[in-house]
């Protein structure tokens, strides 16, 4: 294509409020342009670089056996109320009525549709399993639209969802999934990790997040130097930990007065022991699906942190909510001085489970002042124990002897054994061997297919502009003409433009009437893989290859430019 | 693909609101299931003949020279309030708030993103023309949503919109789209007409609409036996139509006493002359913008029909209502008397064109039981005279003297000359040769993507089911294995099948455990254009070959099959 026949309508101007760089990048290089908060238009570079993606996504799908359909964006919210979400969700499920003042959802998830797409149109587990996706918009009235593409409200996704007889069959698909999700980023040429996810509160059995490693991710993701495995901070474990260093001295369990030592280190300073003796409280006000509230205790090794996630899901809440000194007094509590034993009636608690067994540990003893020595963590019930704790860098790995180390990672794609939780819900059944009618057992599986795009360039980016890998940038190759008016460089461009469009290439030919020094600037912003420049050595059978990445320069004959350019295209 | 495989919930069933064969069968056949009113789901069946249709269209447009963008679904209201549409535009634009309570729109139609997109993008006439387009989801919220996906509230429309210096330019880019969209609809196999359309109250200087010939179409269309001539009943002409036999005696113009002659029959009768020497008077009220209303009469000859979006353009008004007979009264109008001579005050009205200069004709005496006789049509304002009639069968060719003649039509696309009715409103300018500001003059193209299935089959169906042509088929052959617990019959069919798919011929291998009259009468409902039924007499190495167009079959040897089928996909 010609630079001159195509809209890409760049500006050098830093754009505020766009913070990220693959946010700024795309609105300065005229890949997006805003609307609306959280609304992008794309111009045609930013649909050239999202029709290459959903072309890998849709040719890995399809080849997994999933089949392609489409649910109407617009829903009635007659599904969503048979599911029980049209009141549950949040304020990011946008309600409106239609003319007759019927309540509709535009979606922003497509559970309820799939399910209904299938509900008694498969009666038996002769039909099953069945992996139906779709590539489509979704809407999210986010709260606080950012980050460009990576946070927007209107964006596309693919979601599949699939449908089985048993557990069997559904842990082969996500297994399948795995694969095909690890394919498809492959060719989409980023450096991701599967790891181990967070199932929620929606329960289910398994669920995995693909993620691209980002220093600007917003997620904190663990892994391992030495194996496979890695894991969403919410959900990664580790080996239990253990104390290097000499065992403290064996006690009798006995209380002892400590005035006014109220933290963790002023514990271990006085008793002269390691954090790792002691036993911290963390105190919680969670809010439950029945907008009930209750406070429960967690209670974890003083050298370790609360995972929240894991706290909310230990207890069954929704959320956490702040706790009023007003609300720990009322409930008999003791700040500072909170321990296991002895709590006042009716607290809920919950205990880190490497804490199980340990002996010879410091905990508060639910009385100013005062704490307890020599304590051992038995006698509790086993429902008591639950994993609560924060993967720390260097921390081992739970599956070798690694190391873990956490750094940052965008989502990018979701598995997940969802189970019966919809099928049931919206009465979706099918008949099993024996004639006996049972819901539908399902998976789910999304793809944020928009935002890949500014998460390839956070994945690699300069402070020039982007650096678009070939599998997916809008042309493989740009060749700049240094000065049109010069007859020979504009001719010898022109041919090769050509020599190479035979040959299948996607060229990008900079024909414009501007100065070289514009046309570079925007050669950098845009980020095409690699270019060539057409300027006065041609003379001497002479031009310059350049790649984007590092931006490497070298001279080359002008019959060696095809060789090389199929070279690194290969 | 394996039938066992894929997802095709056939059904028996009549469905009922499925009053036309392309609902009818699009829900029975598996492509669509509804979810709402006029809203779809595409099941796999319909979302592989919805992506062929597409990519045909993408590859037409791209081939054109425009360029593919996309513009978000859901649009801030502001882009519509300064157009001055979000007020006018009636109920079937939906309108919502988002958590913010700002207002929203769902897109209907993009003309006011598509110049947001350009505006201060493009600063000058360097930079024109540009043609960008989207395909991609509408939603209008239909008052009645009905015949599935031909008038469904969500759907996809490619839509492009064209920006030019000057009218010249608009005019070859318009005729490029004629051709493109010639090129598209041959492509998908359609029998189609490019016809005149009414440019409506918009103006711009030029509208075609893409009709397909089908039955049930909701549109008149004018064709010409000889000439190319096609055009939109709201917009036919015709050659002016003469008098064929005996001219009147002339008469002087003179009041003559007709008790109770009220219509144009009894008016003809009377005098003793043919209709078309008599004007006939037909009373409108014409509901303006600015929601006044007015009384129009429109005079045509006797023996024609007042157009109604004829009369509408003639007046410049937005609608017609019911006028009743005290408001006629009111008004001083004499019903049935009613001429353009001595007209009451104040009382606007139009005289069909071919009534111009006409001699020896009967009109109204604006006075109960009176008519003039001998009464020329001169004396007019040339304003007065305006196209008002509608084409018959019969009527002249305007342009060669072939007969036209009326047939049904459903629009499947438009083009229009927009002029700068967006970009003036929008105040979207650029600096032309002269450094002079001037706002952008627009073309605007669409194309129905989705309503498109349901055309293929309103175009070409029978009492079975679909008849789809090759071009947009879901798959181009199926393999239907008679008996499939006869090993010779399944591994006869498996060979052929993947013999098949490796020369890259999409074929649908029918190996479900059913009886042979279940898998046929699934077969007639899809309409597949062809088939091969491999039965008993594969002992006697033949096959039976079916085109499902006509249901023709041919028993074929099994050693021609593969050639036979080359040479009808060819």
């Amino acid at each position: 294509m010609r630079f001159s026949k195509i809209f890409i309508p760049t500006t050098k101007e830093t754009l505020k409020d766009a913070t990220l760089p693959s946010h700024q990048f795309l609105l300065r290089a005229g890949f997006i342009a805003q609307n609306g908060s959280g609304l992008y238009d794309f111009l045609p570079l930013g649909k050239m670089v999202y029709n290459r993606i959903e072309k890998i996504i849709r040719e890995e799908m399809n080849r997994s056996g999933a089949l392609e359909v489409s649910f109407s964006f617009v829903t009635p919210a007659n599904f969503w109320r048979e599911s029980g979400r049209f009141e549950k969700y949040g304020k990011e499920l946008l309600r409106f009525k239609d003319r007759k003042e019927n309540d509709f959802v535009l979606s922003p998830t497509n559970e309820e549709s799939a399910v209904n797409m299938v509900k008694n149109r498969i009666t038996s587990y002769k039909n099953l399993p069945l992996h139906i996706y779709q590539i489509n918009t979704k809407f999210r009235d986010e709260a606080r639209p950012r980050f460009g593409l990576l946070r927007g409200r209107e964006f596309v996704m693919k979601d599949g969802y699939s449908f089985h007889k048993d557990e069997e069959c559904l842990n082969l698909e996500f297994e399948k999934m795995h694969q095909t999700y690890t394919k498809i980023f492959t060719r989409l040429g980023l450096n991701f990790r599967a790891v181990e996810a967070d199932s929620g509160a929606i329960g289910g059995s398994g669920s995995k997040e693909f993620m691209v490693l980002a220093n600007n991710g917003e997620d904190d993701i663990v892994v391992c130097d030495s194996c496979e495995y890695a894991a969403n901070i919410e959900a990664a474990r580790r080996k239990p930990s253990k104390f290097n260093g000499d065992e403290p001295e064996s006690n009798m369990m006995s209380k002892f007065y400590t005035p006014d030592i109220k933290t963790i280190d002023e514990l271990a300073d006085f008793f002269k022991v390691d954090k790792f003796f002691t036993i911290k409280a963390v105190i919680k006000k969670a809010i439950f699906e029945n907008k009930e509230s209750k406070i429960v205790i967690f209670f974890i090794r003083g050298c370790d942190e609360l995972q929240e996630t894991k706290a909310i899901n230990a207890c069954g809440c929704l959320e956490f909510e702040n706790l009023s000194d007003e609300e720990i007094l009322k409930s008999n509590l003791v700040a500072g001085f909170c321990g296991p034993l002895k709590l006042p009636d009716g607290i809920e608690f919950f205990i880190d489970n490497e804490l199980k067994n340990q002996k010879e540990m410091i905990i508060g003893a639910n009385e100013k002042d005062y704490h307890i020595i020599g304590f051992s963590v038995s006698n509790f019930k086993n429902e008591r124990f639950k994993d609560l704790i924060s993967v720390k860098d260097g921390d081992v790995c739970p599956c070798c002897n690694g190391k873990l180390s956490i750094t940052k990672g965008i989502e990018v794609g979701h598995i997940f054994k969802l189970g019966t939780r919809y099928s049931k819900s919206l009465n979706a059944t099918f008949l099993d061997e024996n004639g006996k009618s049972k819901p539908f057992i399902m998976g789910c599986y999304g793809i944020g297919v928009s935002r890949l795009m500014a998460v390839a360039i956070e994945s690699k980016y300069d402070d020039k502009g982007c650096i678009w890998n070939k599998e997916i940038a809008p042309f493989s190759i740009c060749i700049i003409i240094s000065n049109i008016k010069d007859e020979n460089q504009f001719n010898f461009s022109l041919n090769l433009y050509k020599k190479l469009g035979d040959l299948g290439i996607d060229v990008l030919l900079d024909d414009r009437n501007e100065r070289f020094g514009v046309k570079m600037n925007d050669y950098e912003l845009i980020g095409i893989p690699y270019a060539v420049i057409v300027g006065k050595n041609l003379v001497n059978n002479e031009i310059e290859f350049i790649a984007r990445d590092g931006l490497i320069k070298e001279k080359i004959s002008i019959d060696d430019i095809v060789d090389k350019i199929k070279t690194v295209l290969r």
